[in-house]
């Protein structure tokens, strides 16, 4: 008999159906035994009068993969409305050993239970309530890639594979190419830049990879980056852009996953139609006021500060965003823009969204002379080195001003949903200590 | 003043506005001069009458980025119907290099020439024609987003830093992961079939590793594959799923990009409703007695037999499509189903489209006993190793019948166009001898 999804059950009342799942539940009562079946879109109960069909049933576990046949039932009680009773089991794959982790109710996600939840990770997103954050996480990279569409971007993809080390920084992993050495890509960053002379607009949603020596709530070995990078902008409509992109996003994941969200207590996110800016050294002296601890020396932002500055945005700005602007140019990267009115200054910015950062934008400096003066002074780099060459090229022949961000998408899922570690919203997280499942 | 879009300027007859992109073209004629600018909209043109405003130009090159207000005149001889007069030029970046590789006229993309086109790729790809490649390879991305959505499919990213080869094959790229050794990701395999006992429809458009020793017109290091799997299906339906994306794909991408498709002469793709199916057997009889070649002896498809039995689904089938079916269980991949109703058959089909195979699909081996069997006997694999282990869980906890399929989407790019290699339809491609730009 052709299968009926779950979520289409209750139309078919009266009728005899065959619903194909997981078995999620069983409560075997003597006299009234349900089962309950799992599909992708949802949970159906069953009534299982029949001693032999029971029988069917019997030593095996949560996870069997079954077909059941009977007669749709109204009941309000039941989820989704409706229940089969005079069920025929059929099973399709036995599972006899009992699953090493609930999937039935919501998994613990103490700091001291995630390595069990990683370890257990192929079975344990099986619950929905775990499945739930990746189908937001889906929800999300849909979202951006609508928001970037309809303001005229074009998806590409750069390659991983990297001749040499190109932002700096030790953090990068190294491998055999054919006898040479290559690097993994700790981000799109020059390619974007580059696709900037060829779509004006261009994004990328891409695996990145660092070679992150700690093991903290925040770093891990390879995420996923959204990275955007835009032509003939300024900073302004720079940061309007990034802006309207977190406000897109987070209002259309409401849209298409509440369910999800609801089941995780999100909060539906409050932003203003402009995310506030506040200057590093405003949030300094305020910081320094309010907790009596003095961080106005500081050339970045402290994590406790993050979290502070984004109560006071609460509170003060009516938003749970905001942009932190004017850092100094002593701690800019080669590519970063200084600020024309102010050369102390570079045209950076962090967004902190609910208490951490999750992205950088900034714009570029795109005059070729300027740029290969920075590479040297800044960064130490011989423009005539593979990793610097190709990219000078693009500036060489002629890039407009421009500028980006990179956006981390599981701090983003980690933020909207409210998980507490970022390798909560990662399907199959990679650190130090970990590279399985 | 605000700019303009240059694809907005014929809407603008009568009043003068600013246009910003590049030079691409100049015509100084003397009397007439014209330049031509480009911007991520288009190409416009605009008569430079003044000679202070020409005298801007001298000694400055196409790349040269510009922002040039002048009056509207409409003229159907101009791209877009208008042209600008009386301009004003700004230059905002001087391009003082001819650049190394032309912009304005059609690449060339002899064999003898690909090297040169890939050395020059950052600023080969402000070719509009070059561009056009990745514009529509973006469309073939969100028209396969777009089908699978509609078919129920969830999105997913897995890792691809992994413990171990997983599918075999020399072919995997080694690196330090912390003094343990790590391996790129050679396909997604093993988490699309983990992720359909999440979602049962899952899906991951994302970049595959392997360290191909041979540098052929088809093979590169880095690609990206469009990895597909399904549960509950069986091999009639999965063959249906494949084929509506390609046939969904191949039309959609002529609705949103015939523009660029032109300028290639690409021609629409023909499909018919259900895309036919020859046994392996039966296209090496078909070749043999045309060809006079036997290779009825062969257990895979030769490569000319590829673009044969294309010719031969073109003339007899109406289709430029053909599944080849029917492979020998000889030949199989430990994680395969064999036929049930002929044990020496496995459950796989090639998708032969246009004269190369651009996917392979196949019903997954799901009884976790007979897998664990297959994994020794076909693929020597240690069940206890990390590579193998976590994968093994997602069976032994059970998964349904379930199958997909790889479709690389570069070579996918290449056949809707109709390129002649692989690498012209890769921005930055990698192969043994390329790792840069």
């Amino acid at each position: 008999m052709t299968r009926t999804l779950i979520h289409d059950v209750a139309a078919h009342s009266g009728e005899t159906i065959t619903i194909k799942g997981w078995l999620h539940k069983k409560r075997l009562l003597g006299g009234l035994n349900f089962i309950t079946l799992r599909d992708r879109t949802g949970l159906a109960q069953s009534l299982i009068q029949d001693k032999d069909e029971l029988e069917k049933l019997r030593g095996l576990h949560i996870g069997t993969v079954l077909s059941l046949t009977g007669m749709v039932v109204a009941d309000e009680r039941a989820p989704g409305g409706a229940e089969l009773h005079d069920v025929k089991v059929e099973v399709l794959v036995p599972v006899t050993d009992e699953p090493p982790i609930e999937i039935d109710k919501p998994l613990e996600h103490k700091s001291e239970n995630l390595d069990t939840l990683f370890e257990h990770r192929v079975i344990g997103l099986r619950n929905l309530q775990e499945a739930g954050v990746f189908k937001v996480q889906a929800a999300i990279k849909e979202a951006a890639r609508q928001y970037l569409a309809s303001q005229d971007f074009t998806e590409f993809n750069s390659p991983k594979l990297l001749p040499g080390a190109t932002e700096g920084g030790a953090e990068v992993f190294k491998l055999d190419y054919f006898g040479k050495e290559a690097t993994l890509a700790q981000s799109a960053q020059f390619y974007k830049q580059i696709m900037v002379g060829v779509f004006e607009r261009a994004y990328e949603i891409n695996p990145t990879y660092r070679a992150e020596l700690s093991a903290t709530t925040r770093h891990m070995t390879e995420f996923i980056q959204l990275d955007v990078e835009m032509g003939f902008v300024d900073f302004d409509e720079l940061l309007n852009t990034t802006g309207g992109l977190l406000s897109s996003v987070a209002s259309r994941v409401w849209d298409t996953n509440e369910t999800e969200l609801k089941k995780w207590n999100a909060q539906p996110v409050k932003l203003p139609e402009i995310i506030p800016r506040l200057a590093l050294q405003e949030v300094h002296e305020l910081y320094s006021k309010a907790t009596g601890e003095d961080t106005r020396g500081e050339k970045d932002m402290r994590p406790d500060e993050e979290r502070w500055v984004t109560e006071y945005a609460k509170k003060n700005l009516d938003s749970e965003a905001v942009f932190i602007v004017d850092w100094p140019a002593s701690e800019m990267k080669f590519y970063h823009k200084k600020s024309e009115s102010d050369p102390s200054l570079v045209e950076r910015a962090d967004l902190i969204f609910r208490g951490v950062e999750i992205a950088t934008v900034s714009m570029r400096e795109n005059r070729y002379d300027v740029l290969l003066q920075q590479l040297k002074d800044i960064a130490g780099g011989d423009p005539e080195a593979d990793g610097f060459r190709y990219y000078l090229q693009a500036f060489r022949y002629g890039l407009p001003a421009h500028g980006g961000f990179g956006m981390g998408l599981e701090r983003l899922t980690q933020k909207i949903i409210g998980l507490k570690n970022v390798k909560e919203a990662t399907l199959f997280p990679r650190d130090i200590n970990r590279l399985t499942p």
